[in-house]
């Protein structure tokens, strides 16, 4: 699949990185601790480097010095690698680069929207005619696999629209400032506060990258050639926090949204601040996240959300566009796994959770002391308490702190043997309580 | 990829099906409207047939009769037939199919959770030996790619914890027993009446159905073996509308959700009605949707929902299977979309959408007038009019109905040279009031 240089698996596959700024860093970071995994399920062994920088004689930690280089020819002529990962961003000089590798019979991993938005027609035909691979999910959403999806799993669902929440920044900025009534320019103070917003926000509030990114998974989407020129966008500095107070009366709220949808056979896709409906699934969609809605008649509205940025969230997406080059031996790896080299069952009782505990019992006096006293022989402590209804029709509900499952079932053996309760307590357990989440 | 008996590009590629129900008869309407896309994406012509079925006298809408055979050896033995898709159901004699199809060389498609979760080591191992692929994306949460995404995209990711939403017929039940206080029973009688719930409820309700499917995700998110007797499962049968008032006073809300973890190295995976705090990723999720939640430390939570069922979702998870096995010429079917062969550009203006105008305006006798004059020329028709403030701070807040950008940006011109209107108004649109959505 790597095209021309393919080794045979056993052979180890060396990566070239053009940049090694912080998704650089991840990326290095990311072959290092998922070398085993990688090596299971590809056959083949990666080795990092060389890796192009600015700056050679700066250390970065975890990196051999000796693989720093600020000559690109290292990275581009050198017949020993296999796959170049571009991380440097830019659309000069590094188109240049791309098509030298390429025309070399590499393969390549971009992270690059604003390349890919301009020049991705090009380079995707300059890979095809050296018969290698170009791959580019991390230009879109990061960790986010939605171009995968589209290409793979949606490809001939004839995808009818596209909606995103596909900029973390302004959403993190508009969510601020529908939150406590900030002002535009202290949501975005506080964005670059928290990392969320560069010292130069332009390309972010102003709506360009969202336009990159859209113009991207519109071209999937569709099977067409959309570039960023083709992507009229609007940011969003110039609402003020009575625009999100007036949405939310008019039950709204306000989110930069990227829209592409077929329309009488074109294509149209733009990048707006819109008013969303309350109920509309991206209404929901808050802080710095990104999301997408793909609409089919086939399988009706299908949503990814996640971080939309981050060097480890870009990292996955370079990571899974490595071993899509290099193929996965999926039959073998899974059977290994499924049928020997699997973790163990977790016995069930070990488990521990918050529980609710619903209860009929006889409004009469002592019933929650007598309840209270089994929780505390149990070890397990009482978060809150609710009585309702009174005489032999009364409800009593407990939610617990965290504790043991086999605590929990003896207190509740105990509790149904109690002359005060009537009929089978309902126990359910509270999510993010131990397990899933916390 | 499909195994010895992989045809050459262009040679036609033989679909024989075990089955032909809704599901079945989805997947041939499928591959016959996709046929043209799969045969540019993949390079090959897809044929359907034979056709598993009891009754092979009866009539199915678009199939050719002669395809229909009661011999399941007219489909397992016979080398022409390359993909094997089986949507019958049940695990015998359907496991025996399976192998017999496997051990010929044939690869098979199966959108089976209880075989699956029953047998899937066993079939994934008959798979690798015989060099062909056994895949089963349809087998959990139908058109949502989750088994895809786990599989590549997050391969090297060391997921910590999937939590799910993975049954569509207790969410809707529970969503409606929260929604309007109904009972069990009556929500239950609701989703029967709808299609979201069969006559004999017991697999969904009592949450055997989620548990082999988070028994298949476990799997495939923790490279281990899990089958569904790994699952400890409760069902949503013994709620009373009294526990979602509960729980609503409480903060939360009640799902039946999967949680699968890792638990200092084991693997833990069950089913249960849950509370589910409000503010959780999951809370949001209602109606007969599914989702699921997937924690790793380097993409953090990512989340996919859509319909978990249903015959045409079911039966696209199934044509991405196929797409997945024949392998697609992406390169080269991308470089033809985007170069050539796209579609053309919508014209901005010609977008209908719905706007929301906020003005400062000197508040003085005649300026709504004035206004809505204007839309009213423009053809443009008001929704809701608010003013707030008052003297030359007041604010004109409109949501007009649909119409044409072009109309409009004319009316925005014009209200902006107004007297009584000061500064820049501010114009957003409303999502899915034209674009994306309706």
């Amino acid at each position: 699949m790597i095209g021309a240089r393919t080794p045979e698996p056993g052979v180890p596959i060396r990566i070239g990185l053009l940049g090694c700024g912080t998704v650089g860093q991840a990326v290095v970071r990311t072959l290092i601790d998922g070398a085993v995994t990688i090596e299971r399920a590809s056959g083949h062994r990666l080795e990092v480097g060389p890796v192009l920088v600015r700056d050679p004689g700066r250390e970065r930690p975890g990196i051999d010095p000796s693989l720093l280089t600020d000559d690109p020819a290292r990275v581009l002529d050198d017949p020993s690698v296999a796959i170049v990962v571009e991380v440097m961003g830019g659309v000069e000089p590094t188109l240049g680069y791309l098509r030298a590798a390429l025309a070399r019979g590499a393969s390549v991993v971009t992270a690059n929207k604003q390349l890919m938005s301009r020049h991705g027609p090009e380079l995707l035909r300059a890979a095809e005619e050296a018969g290698s691979e170009l791959r580019f999910e991390a230009s879109a959403c990061a960790a986010i696999p939605v171009i995968k999806v589209l290409r793979e799993s949606l490809l001939a669902a004839e995808i009818g629209a596209v909606t995103g929440i596909v900029n973390g920044t302004t959403n993190f900025i508009l969510t601020e400032m529908g939150r406590g009534g900030a002002s535009y320019a202290e949501a975005l103070a506080r964005a670059q506060e928290l990392g969320y917003a560069e010292a130069d926000p332009t390309e972010d509030v102003g709506g360009a990258d969202a336009a990159a990114k859209m113009a991207i998974l519109a071209s999937i989407a569709f099977h067409s050639r959309v570039l960023i020129d083709d992507v009229p966008y609007e940011g969003i500095d110039h609402l003020e926090a009575e625009d999100l107070v007036h949405a939310e009366g008019l039950g709204f709220v306000i989110k930069l949204v990227g829209v592409a949808r077929l329309l009488h056979g074109s294509v149209s896709v733009r990048v707006y601040p819109a008013l969303v409906p309350r109920g509309h699934r991206l209404a929901a969609i808050g802080g710095a996240d990104n999301a997408v809605l793909l609409e089919s008649r086939a399988t009706q509205e299908i949503m990814l959300v996640g971080p939309g940025a981050g060097g480890d969230a870009t990292a996955s997406a370079v990571l899974a566009d490595i071993l899509s080059i290099l193929g996965t031996h999926q039959g073998s790896f899974l059977h290994n796994a499924l049928a020997d080299a699997g973790r163990p069952i977790a016995p069930p009782g070990s488990v521990p959770s918050a529980f609710y505990l619903r209860t009929s019992v006889a409004d009469r006096p002592g019933v929650l002391a007598r309840v209270a006293r089994i929780f505390a022989d149990e070890d397990l402590s009482i978060l809150s308490v609710v009585q309702s209804g009174s005489g032999d029709e009364a409800s009593l509900v407990l939610v617990l702190h965290k504790g043991l499952e086999e605590s929990m079932r003896r207190a509740v053996t105990r509790i149904r043997a109690l002359d005060d309760v009537r009929g089978e307590p309902v126990m359910l357990r509270v999510l993010g309580s131990g397990e899933g989440g916390d």
